[in-house]
């Protein structure tokens, strides 16, 4: 990583003892734009609980929501990484030092940013301790540096929704340059997460390097309109607009029951339906919660029936990105 | 064409006896957003007076402007077969007869959407003539008719934005779905026409059938950039976004010095430099008209350095479309 040292006026005397974060899950994409949008949920998300302990350093003392595939090494753990470097660059690695429990509440390597809410959360939460000394701007590179950890590239299209909230566009990577977009008051997500494995680095093997002009055109063009859709808040347009030519079909492959699902999703009234992230999560995008439920458990049975376990939600989209709890 | 029998409640009684249109010229991929972006110019534009005359039938009697390189063959010429077409659709081609005159004030080939700028001129004067019994969107068809007639592919690009002003955007071509993004009030755009012959057919032939997935990611964040920044009217996002990764690079070798003419305009403050269509234009958007004045004159005095005549422009974006003129 090649941040630099961040010279901030940082009082330790006023640092607090202990702080509880939630960081929310995000999607994505956005079903059209790969690579570069994303929005936020109200629900799932992880917790991140980070309390001042005298001993200089970061540690993890517990991870739960697991299923103990996440390490509790210091230095191999994204979070307390993120959280130790971003100790480093202030200078304040040999004067502050924190204790971390990690809660995850949605599955690892669903597609739904699982990896992005942890880190966004350990970092939200460090930030806080020390009196907000950064801005979410200067946070966002070391929520990038967590994603290349976790992931092995530094894609921000989950860690920028989770950070700023609401629907992101990462217009570059190099130089990182995310801009907010509106977000229509009456949006929600039914996310349903098919409990297949598909890691993120295979899904994104699959994807061939060269696609054609005319399919890059077709998608620029929906992304374009998805945009503007969101500004002029023309559900129509929205809905005319999110659908990928390029990348869903070749990952709907790893998704068993992807094509009937989007069949009931948009049978029942779905805006738009498509893979969350790399998957396997799938989102319906509705104009209202309830048909979103509604969506949300016709594909879970249709799931049942074929044998597939699954988690369920239904969300908002999360528009203040991560807060803090009592 | 399979535009269907169109149903208007039109009255010849009230027919006009003739009218005199201006349409405008255009800046097609509006740089990065090839295929599906455009705005249109104040100046230069296309000059139609349409006559009504006893004999039923369209014929041309006039074109000015074209070095002769225009049909008077009213079959052959895309305005007067377009008209013929509106008037056969309508159900008058027995009964409604014109005459048109055709005064085109900007350079065929220059990639500045002549073609279109005839086009909609004689659509829009045939349409005005009858009372106005059609929309613009209605109009819209018949005008990509006329860019199939021309360039053998029926792009929107150059006709939205002649026809309905300002910015368009062309979500997809089938079905047609053009969208009018916001016009910033301080945009203007120098053009700049060298006089070398680069015909569309063989531009779009250089343009490669495969690109890279990830320079379509960035065309693509680049293209969703700009239209979040027309919406924002942030003109620094603006600059940031019209970077053309994809189609430039290839174009670019057709035209003379171009890398020079690029350096001149962002030197001078341009927002952002590149083709106008499939060139040999080229365009500078800035924020101010002595800006795009002064990058004008620069780039049109480094071309007469280098024995290339042009021809130069500096427009507003054009708002209104095509007008009726006294």
């Amino acid at each position: 990583m090649e941040l630099s040292q961040l010279k901030k006026d940082i009082n330790l005397e006023k640092m607090l003892d202990e702080i509880r974060v939630f960081a929310p899950a995000t999607v994505a994409n956005m079903i059209c734009g790969f690579d570069i949008l994303g929005f936020a949920l109200d629900e799932p998300g992880d917790e991140v609980i980070m309390k001042r302990i005298s001993t200089p350093g970061v540690v993890i003392t517990e991870i739960t929501g697991d299923d103990g595939r996440l390490p509790l090494d210091p230095e191999k753990n994204t979070v307390s990484a993120c959280v130790q470097f971003l100790l480093h660059n202030l200078g304040l690695q040999h004067e502050v030092g924190v204790e971390i429990k990690l809660h995850k509440h949605m599955p690892i390597g669903s597609g739904l940013g699982s990896s992005a809410a942890s880190t966004v959360a350990g970092l939200f939460a460090i930030n806080a301790l020390l009196g907000s000394p950064l801005s979410k701007e200067e946070l966002l590179p070391y929520c990038v540096e967590g994603e290349r950890l976790a992931c092995g590239t530094g894609h921000a299209d989950n860690v920028a929704p989770a950070l700023f909230g609401g629907i992101t566009l990462i217009r570059s990577t190099e130089p990182l340059d995310v801009i907010s977009l509106p977000t229509p008051k009456e949006l929600y997500a039914a996310v349903v997460f098919p409990q297949v494995d598909v890691p993120t680095r295979d899904a994104r093997q699959l994807i061939k390097e060269k696609v054609l002009l005319k399919d890059a055109v077709t998608q620029w063009g929906n992304i374009a309109g998805l945009v503007a859709g969101l500004f002029k808040e023309d559900y129509d347009l929205i809905a005319r607009s999110m659908h990928d030519v390029l990348i869903e079909p070749t990952r709907a492959i790893l998704i068993p029951q992807f094509y009937e699902m989007k069949q009931i999703a948009l049978e029942e009234g779905a805006l738009s339906f498509g893979i969350s992230g790399s998957g396997p999560s799938v989102v319906a995008v509705t104009r209202d919660r309830a048909i979103a439920e509604n969506i949300k458990i016709r594909i879970q049975q249709h799931l049942n029936e074929s044998e597939i376990e699954s988690f369920g939600y239904v969300s908002s989209v999360n528009v203040e990105g991560p807060k803090v709890l009592n």
